[in-house]
């Protein structure tokens, strides 16, 4: 088991409609078949400024090479992502 | 629900006994009443510097204010982890 997760902000301001697009237009990251368990989440700690995170489980790491390399995943980090997150940190665990 | 994460480095070498104790030690704080699903994670990404993970859940704020104030955790906060960690960062999240 790998879990992938990226703590992150987006430029839009809080509650507005393009957040919430973004958000919803996410979730074809949780269309691809190797992806399982994936959670968007509220970022809630005053410890950092981060207001989202993603989280998703792979079974091996031929499942997170098949999902970062899956066009669709490909296509969200170029022309939403990097557009409109304005910081992040990647953070993936696996079992001690 | 509130996930509580921690990332975290060691001043331990890699795989020595003292590495071990820390997180053998820190098997503490999954006993405190109000924590559910307890982990300890290695942390594997390489953009970024981290060693290891703890993530546990909260049912409510209640929940996670009674781990925080438990003498089990400001002791192992107190004695370990400020003389034993060198970085970390807390991520906490909830559903969105």
């Amino acid at each position: 088991m790998i879990r992938h997760t990226v703590v992150f902000s987006l430029k839009h301001a809080q509650g507005s409609a393009e957040e919430k697009k973004f958000l919803a237009d996410a979730m074809i990251l949780a269309k691809i078949p190797t992806v399982r368990k994936f959670e968007q989440l509220k970022q809630v700690s005053r410890k950092n400024d981060y207001q989202f995170g993603f989280s998703m489980e792979f079974d091996d790491q031929a499942g997170y090479d098949t999902y970062d390399q899956h066009p669709d995943h490909v296509a969200f980090v170029r022309d939403r992502w990097k557009k409109e997150v304005t910081d992040f940190l990647e953070i993936d665990y696996t079992r001690l």
